[in-house]
C-alpha cells in the first residue's frame, strides 16, 4: 500500500454510492433530534451500491445461532458471489425471531431493489442490535425511499451510512488507501465498521464492509479476504462474547478498469493492503469496546505451536482480572500469569518472561523487582503492551483487547432497556 | 444427612481445634485495629488442627502455575495422606515467586510444627492473596506461637480461622452437619471456606477446608471428595478466572470412634451430606462473588451429552454481557441465546427453549412475547435462574454465578495496590 489517506470514507473506490438515514428506530421521534446529537444517535439505515455488479466475499460469525440477516447474505455471497449493494440497519439486530426473519430481511432488500431497479438478491443485508425482536419493517421500508434516492459519492453519505450502523462506538472507524500497481496505475480500498462489545473471535459483533473498484475474481477475493481477517478481525477481544450478527464483507466492483489476478505481484500488493487496513480496523474496533478507556495488545513468544499461542493471548485478553487490572493502571502480573497458565496450552512455569509495556516483571518463573514508579508511568498510557514470552517453540501470536470499566458495565446492564 | 446445624464451624468435630491471629499482613499496624473493623479485616494466619493424626485427600487448581504452598501440601496429600494440621494464610498467595517459595511454605509449617510437638511434614499449607510476592516469613513466624497456644475447639476461634483466611469475601463460609448412620450412632462433618474473586472451574480461587471426625481409609476418602465436588465447587464461576492457589481438603481423624467403608450404607450417607454440604458452599462462593449482587443458577436439560452441558453452562455463565444484564436486572434473552450458540455445542438453533425464572421467553428458535412487569418483578428477586432446554438428548448440568457489577470493577481495578 502506497498511500494511507488521511481522509477515508466507503466511497473513496470508483463506482460506489453511499448513504444512511433515521428510520426512527434509534430516535422515535425525531422532532426530538437537533443539531447537537451525533448522528450515530439517529441515524439507523444505511446503504452502499455499485451500479456495476461485484464479486463479493464475506467471513462470517462462527457463532451456531446466526442472525437472518447474515444467514440471507451468506446465501447470496456464497451461492452467486455477486452484488450491487448491502442494506445495514442498527438497534434491532433482526435475530432470533424464528423464520419470519429471512422473510423481513427479504422484505428490506425488495424494497430497495425495486427503487434500484436490480434484483433482490444483489442486495446483501446486515443488520446489529437487540436479539429477539422483529425488525420495523413500517418504518425501515418508510425510510428506505430517501436512502435510495440520497445515495452518493459524497464524503458526507458515505460518514452517514457508517454512522447508521454504530451501536455503541464512540467514534466512527473507517479506513482508505491508494494502492499504486507496479505499472503505476491505482486501486482503491476503503472500508468502514461498527464495534464495539460482543466482540471475540471469530467473528466480533462486528459488521465491516470494504469496497474496492479493483477487479478480482470471485474466489480469489474470498482467499483475500479470509488471509486479511486471520490475524487482524479474528484477533480482537472486546468481552469474550462471540455474537450472532457479524460479517466482514468486500465488495469488488472492477470500476477502476484494472484488475488482478491471483500469483501476480499485483495481487500482492493488493492483499497486503487489505491485510494492513483489517489491521488499522480491528485496532481501532479493540481501542473502542464498550467502556473502554485502553487499548491492550498482547503478543506471545516462543510458544510450542500455533494452537497454544492462540490460547495464550486468548485467555489473557478474555480475562476480566487482567482487564479490570489494565483499567486500574495495576501492574499485577500474577494476573497475567494466572491467564496464561489455566489457558490450556503446555509450557514449563518455570520458564515464562512476562513484560509489561516493555518493562521485565516476570522471568524464570517468578517476579522480578521492578520500579513501581517507570510501572506506573508506562500503565497510564492509552496503549498498554503485554508480551509473554515462553521457550517452548517458534510459535507467536497477538491479540488486540481492551480494559473492563465501570462504564462496561454501565452500557451493558441496561442496553435493552 | 439427617441435621444441617443452624451454627457452623470447623471445630465441631470431635478433636479438632482452631484458631486465627493477625501476622500484620492485612493489616500492618495493630494500633489501627479498633472493635468496629471485622475479624477478617485483620485476621490473617489460620490454623485447624487434630491431636489425632487424620486421613486427609485433597482436590487442587487445574491451573498450570500452582501456588508454591499449593504444590508443598499437594505433595504430602498425595504422599503419606496424613496430616494433622492445616495453616493458612491470606494477603499473599505465594506464588509466582521460585524456588523460593516451597521452602519458605515449609519454614511456616516447620515453625508451627515445632511448637505443636509434631512432624513438619504433617502440617499442611495454603496461601491465597497477590501473587509474585514472597512470604512475610517474619511476620508469620512471629505470629505463629499466639497462633498455635491459642488453638481452641471453642466456636469463636473456629470462626476466626475462618476470617484470617477470607480476603475479598464479605460473609465467612461454615457449614456443619451431624450425621445419623444406620445403627444409630452420629458423625459430624464441618467445612470453612473463602472465595470470591479468580473464580472459575476446576477449581476456582478458593480454599475449603472440611473436618470430619468420621474414620474413612485414604483411597475412599479421595474417591468421596471428588464425588463432591464435582457438581459443586467445579460448577462455580465468578469470573472465569481459575486461580493457582486452590483446593479443597478433607481432615478426617476418627475421633467419634465411628468409622464407614466404602460400599456400604452408611458410607453412602456420610458421602451424600459431604455432596451437599459442598454443594451448599459453592452456592455460597457464588453468592459472595466479588462485587456480587445477584445469584444466578444456570441450568441445561437435553443437551446432546455430558460435555456439550458443561459447555453450554460454562459459556453462560462466564459471558460478561450475560453477567450485566443479570445486574441490570435486564431480560436479555439475546445474550443468553448467543453464549448458547458460541458455546461450541453441537444443537439445532430452532429448537431452543429459555427460561428466567420460570418465565418462558424463547422457545422453537424465537422469542416469544412475555409480560415486562413479570420479568421486571422476577429479576428483581436476588436469585435468578436460567433454564436452557434443547432437544439433542438427556445430559443435564448446571452452574452457580452472579452477576458483574460496578463494584467487580471497583474491587479489581485496584486490589493489589
Amino acid at each position: 500500500m502506497n498511500e494511507e489517506l488521511s481522509v477515508s470514507y466507503i466511497t473513496m473506490p470508483q463506482g460506489f454510492k453511499a448513504n444512511g438515514v433515521s428510520a426512527g428506530m434509534k430516535c422515535p421521534d425525531p422532532a426530538n433530534i437537533n443539531n447537537d446529537d451525533p448522528k450515530s444517535s439517529y441515524l439507523d439505515v444505511g446503504m452502499v451500491y455499485s451500479d456495476k455488479l461485484c464479486n463479493v466475499a464475506g467471513v462470517y460469525t462462527s457463532n451456531l445461532v446466526k442472525g437472518h440477516s447474515l444467514v440471507r447474505s451468506m446465501g447470496i455471497i456464497e451461492g452467486t458471489g455477486k452484488a450491487k449493494g448491502i442494506i445495514v440497519n442498527s438497534k434491532v439486530a433482526n435475530a432470533g425471531v424464528g423464520a419470519v426473519g429471512i422473510e423481513d430481511a427479504d422484505r428490506v432488500a425488495e424494497c430497495a431493489s425495486s427503487l434500484l431497479g436490480c434484483d433482490k438478491s444483489e442486495i446483501l443485508t446486515a443488520s446489529t442490535g437487540v436479539i429477539g425482536t422483529r425488525l420495523p419493517l413500517d418504518k425501515i421500508t418508510s425510510a428506505i425511499p430517501s436512502l435510495v434516492h440520497g445515495l452518493s459519492v459524497a464524503e458526507e453519505c458515505a460518514h452517514n451510512a457508517e454512522y447508521a450502523m454504530m451501536t455503541t462506538d464512540t467514534v466512527p472507524k473507517e479506513v482508505s488507501a491508494q494502492i499504486e500497481l507496479t505499472d503505476g496505475k491505482t486501486v482503491t480500498i476503503s472500508g468502514m465498521a461498527k464495534g464495539s462489545g460482543m466482540i471475540h473471535p471469530n467473528l466480533a459483533t462486528m459488521i465491516c464492509i470494504f469496497t474496492t473498484d479493483c477487479g478480482i475474481e470471485s474466489a480469489s477475493l474470498k482467499k483475500m479476504l479470509q488471509k486479511a481477517v486471520k490475524y487482524t478481525f479474528n484477533r480482537v477481544s472486546v468481552d469474550g462474547d462471540t455474537s450472532v450478527c457479524d460479517m466482514v464483507v468486500v465488495m469488488a466492483n472492477g470500476a477502476s478498469g484494472v484488475s488482478v489476478t491471483e500469483g501476480t505481484e499485483d495481487y500482492q500488493i493488493v492483499e497486503d493492503a487489505l491485510c494492513k487496513l483489517s489491521e488499522d480496523i480491528a485496532r481501532m474496533l479493540a481501542a473502542d469496546g464498550e467502556g473502554a478507556t485502553k487499548f491492550v495488545e498482547i503478543e506471545v513468544h516462543g510458544a510450542k505451536d500455533e494452537k497454544d499461542a492462540k490460547l495464550i493471548v486468548t485467555s489473557v485478553a478474555r480475562s476480566p482480572l487482567c482487564k479490570t487490572a489494565f483499567f486500574g493502571e495495576d501492574a499485577n502480573i500474577g494476573r497475567i500469569l494466572t491467564a496464561v497458565g489455566y489457558s490450556g496450552a503446555s509450557f514449563d512455569p518455570e520458564k515464562v518472561d512476562i513484560r509489561l509495556s516493555g518493562l521485565l516483571m516476570y522471568k524464570d518463573g517468578a517476579a522480578v523487582a521492578f520500579d513501581e514508579d517507570e510501572a506506573s508511568r508506562l500503565l497510564a498510557e492509552h496503549d498498554i503492551k503485554v508480551d509473554i514470552t515462553l521457550y517452548e517453540g517458534d510459535a507467536y501470536d497477538r491479540m488486540f483487547t481492551c480494559d473492563f470499566s465501570y462504564d462496561y458495565v454501565k452500557i451493558n446492564g441496561s442496553y435493552r432497556t
